[in-house]
């Protein structure tokens, strides 16, 4: 095959995009009829709505011994009874063996078309996938759609852009003509970038599109297999991208078990197994710290994302109302659940400056807790922001976080009803004052709704509490509010120290959340919270080893 | 400062060459009075004599806690008595970590200036460090010029090209405009190359400048510090580096600590501690598998280049004479002291094809044998082709091959005299047959002038054999000769996926050994005989972290 025109101009501008790093989108965010036709919305429920109760036939993995899947909608409160294919672990690996002695032979160009091909298709099936994501993670409805779609269809591009790109950045054949005074020594040499072999890419139960793409697309475009195997609690999402990778590759005339979905249920899980299988050559993990720092000890490529302790430093602000309501935002938006939602609000105890003077801790405090009260109980707002909690745990944490930690507690958490779904599993944020001498209570993550609010002697000593808890314990984002421009360059260098980016006096509809394809790199790989970073060169270099041939000429 | 006109013609040209991977030497490999002037050798030679029984006073590292230095001539059998400044860990890293922080800051093309500079300074004494490494790790004087002088000063310069371009790849600052339907979402943006912090460099005691030079400058073009630990063997060599790294910093007005020589003695090493130290975040080694496979469990940005086990399959040939020449060559160079010399010769029962026919084992066996010796025995060759031993126990280790491995004994090993100096310790190849069956004795690496010539049924086994070895126990290069195209796609096509390049069918002055900068990828780390390859991309990406910026515009 080879690329068309129509997938060349695709990868081109991928590329561009990679190293302009100015704002590029493959695929439009904005669920809109008018570019995803009239009827989009409600055929990709309907679609969804069919998979519910049945087997999902669509991967063509064939032999299967058995049915398995138990997802649970945190709206619907109830199983989705989606089953897939269940294969043992010989049978997967096997058939991974091959797929990938057939593919590592398909050209870079090739795999590029088939890759881009299957985000096409994938691309018609964003509505339904939308569906699929809410009723499984809990997001609200535009996450689900924009995160899991078209933010997801990006990344993976950027992950084929940045392997395409790898690959064909040195010559495939060079003659090599030294001279050696009376004669010239000539070798015909040739470079080939071998991949590593069996890919495994684990999932999370919180995004299982958008953290899974880029190392499935990353290991198919160096060439590898993968076995892709998604967060039991979250598995249609991902069983949708990998039925359009596998029609891709198998309309294109390959083996699609280059590509195949791993199922497991939460008692049976078969992620470690894999994981440890010598012949199984690269892993993408995000998920827990614990899992993750364990696979990165393995002699394997690992790229981890895991766990981190993200901070808001609070200095001085144009606009105090209008960063407060970008912070509070930040937490109450899918309710904490997003690896980038800040944890820990620096602020000095002798208050934030403001161009009418300084604002006390306390009125900062009580200005955290009315906007979020503000925003949960604003009913077109609240429940949409706020999404459904995935997992009981998040929600209980929350609940008991006042208790465990012990604090004065600004705000309670709640539960709030979602108009749609009666039935939806919500939690509201908690917001707690805590010192900055309690750095064992702040040290960790909470993941969920649970913003610290913790009173600093000044700002020097929110940037070094910020700076230690991201080198010792990670961080995948920072926001930081300063109108001194010393002062900003302090942060930007201190934080750039503990590998963790930082968005600046964010205020209106960008959120300290939100790390774009093209353009902000998704954890760094330099800090705990990660090895791996969506998407520098060294996430897909790490896919592939260059080997070289020569002969005399 | 900046890059001069000069230097930034060398950077160029260097960038290019890394991509062309065509011929390219900045620095002339010849020692010819020509290019080098003609006092250039005797003054080299005055200057190195003027080194012994004195201290290496030109590093300027300032409050030494004593002078030490245990380094010994193979060829006087006796001690250099060059003595280096001595430093308690936490002084050296006090200095690297303040040189750290200045140097960072620093511009990649400011920095780029400085190493070409230091780099230039360099090859002033390349004559003066060719002695040096002869009388430290044995070289014969034509290896010590060329593979210690230009050729690690080449290696040097594709590291520093190499780290420029990855820290020029994408822009310092962008405008990211996102159009969001009634308004534009504008954020400036900004992305910083963050180096690691500390970098240690573990030198080894055969090839002590052009196995270390490239993690120096690999750590120094990307912002960090380094901290340079030669082999106690081998210290001299790199010490003139540093001592010129140090000038050409000094002189531009930058803090010298940013690359500090660390020496130690064979009873009080410190590479370990240093290793471990929490402060210390990239390490390079060359040496042995053992302390290598331990660095690579350490949680820092560690490349390593270990052992390996290095195959020659024979299959078929159109000169056997020429191909015999050529290989055992390869193991009398330098007494089979380099990571790249073959120890593994497989080749079928049934013989070698030739045009004249088949050739059997045991003629093929024989030619081994008396090629070999007419190399050792030639005065104008032997002694300067086989160099000197650097340590006793590779002597130990090739006298009791045989009796270790009990098979036919083609050729026993012995010293020869060298004319230039009667107290050399030298050691001949000892060539040794032994069956496929007996994988267990030709598994491991036997470090010197050893080789094996191990009867196999087939090429087929030939090639399963050379790779499972590489695969399981590392391999830095492979020779083949076959005249057949299918086997040579077959051979490539295997040995890649062991991540092991392939020299076919080499004949005349270039050998498997030989591995050029801007061209042969040195070590591909894609098995266990290293994890990082001199240079490909990973070599400089993973010695820095790329961090985002950002704010409304």
């Amino acid at each position: 095959m080879g690329l068309t025109s129509a997938h060349k101009e695709i990868l081109d501008k991928a590329v561009a995009a990679l190293h302009s790093r100015a704002f590029h989108a493959q695929y439009p965010e904005h669920p809109s009829p008018k570019i995803y036709g009239e009827t989009a919305d409600a055929d990709g429920r309907a679609t969804f709505k069919a998979h519910l109760g049945k087997n999902f036939e669509e991967l063509k993995q064939e032999g299967e011994s058995g049915w398995i899947g138990e997802e649970e909608s945190p709206y619907f409160a109830d199983k989705l009874n989606v089953k897939y294919p269940a294969f043992s672990k010989e049978v997967l690996l096997e058939r991974a063996e091959k797929g990938f002695h057939a593919w590592r032979k398909v050209s870079a160009a090739d795999r590029a078309a088939v890759l881009i091909d299957s985000l096409e298709r994938f691309s018609k099936r964003f509505f339904e996938n939308a569906y699929a994501t809410m009723h499984t993670t809990g997001q609200g409805y535009m996450m689900a759609f924009q995160a899991s779609g078209p933010h997801a269809a990006d990344r993976a591009l950027e992950a084929v852009a940045a392997g395409y790109e790898e690959l064909s950045r040195f010559p495939e054949r060079q003659t090599w003509d030294k001279p050696m005074g009376k004669y010239n020594l000539v070798l015909n040499k040739e470079w080939r970038a071998v991949p590593k072999g069996i890919g495994l890419v684990i999932g999370c139960s919180t995004f299982p599109t958008w953290n899974s793409v880029p190392g499935v697309y990353a290991d198919l475009i160096t060439g590898n297999s993968v076995l892709v195997k998604p967060h039991p609690g979250a598995i249609l999402p991902m069983a949708i991208v990998v039925a359009e990778i596998r029609n891709a590759m198998r309309d294109a005339g390959f083996d699609a078990d280059a590509c195949q979905l791993v199922v497991d249920t939460p008692d049976a899980p078969v992620a470690k197994e894999l994981a440890e299988d010598k012949n199984v050559k690269l892993i993408d993990f995000t998920g827990n710290s614990e899992f993750g720092s364990y696979l990165e000890t393995l002699p394997k490529a690992v790229f981890t994302e895991k766990t981190g302790v993200n901070s808001i430093i609070l200095d001085s602000v144009d606009n105090l109302d209008k960063a407060i309501q970008n912070i509070t935002f930040s937490v109450a938006l899918y309710s904490g659940q997003m690896c980038t939602a800040p944890q820990n609000f620096f602020i000095p105890e002798g208050g934030v400056k403001t161009p009418d003077g300084i604002v006390s801790f306390d009125e900062v405090a009580k200005k955290f807790a009315d906007f979020t009260t503000g925003l949960v109980d604003n009913p077109k707002a609240g429940p949409f922001v706020l999404g459904a909690v995935q997992n009981i745990n998040t929600c209980n944490r929350a609940q008991s976080a006042a208790g465990d930690l012990g604090g004065k507690v600004w705000l309670e958490t709640r539960s709030i009803e979602n108009p749609m779904f009666k039935t939806a599993r919500t939690q509201t944020p908690t917001v707690i004052e805590l010192s900055s001498m309690e750095k064992e209570k702040f040290s960790q993550e909470l993941f969920g709704p649970i913003a610290l609010l913790i009173k600093t002697k000044d700002t020097k000593e929110s940037v070094a509490l910020a700076k230690e808890l991201a080198e010792q314990q990670g961080a995948i984002s920072c926001g930081a509010y300063t109108t001194d421009p010393e002062m900003k360059e302090y942060i930007a260098d201190e934080m750039s120290l503990a590998a963790t980016p930082v968005s600046f006096n964010l205020t209106g509809g960008i959120y300290v959340n939100q790390n774009a394809a093209f353009s902000d790199y998704h954890v760094t790989g330099g800090n705990p919270a990660g090895n791996a970073s969506f998407t520098n060169p060294d996430y897909v270099n790490r896919r592939f080893t260059w080997v070289g041939m020569r002969e005399l000429a």
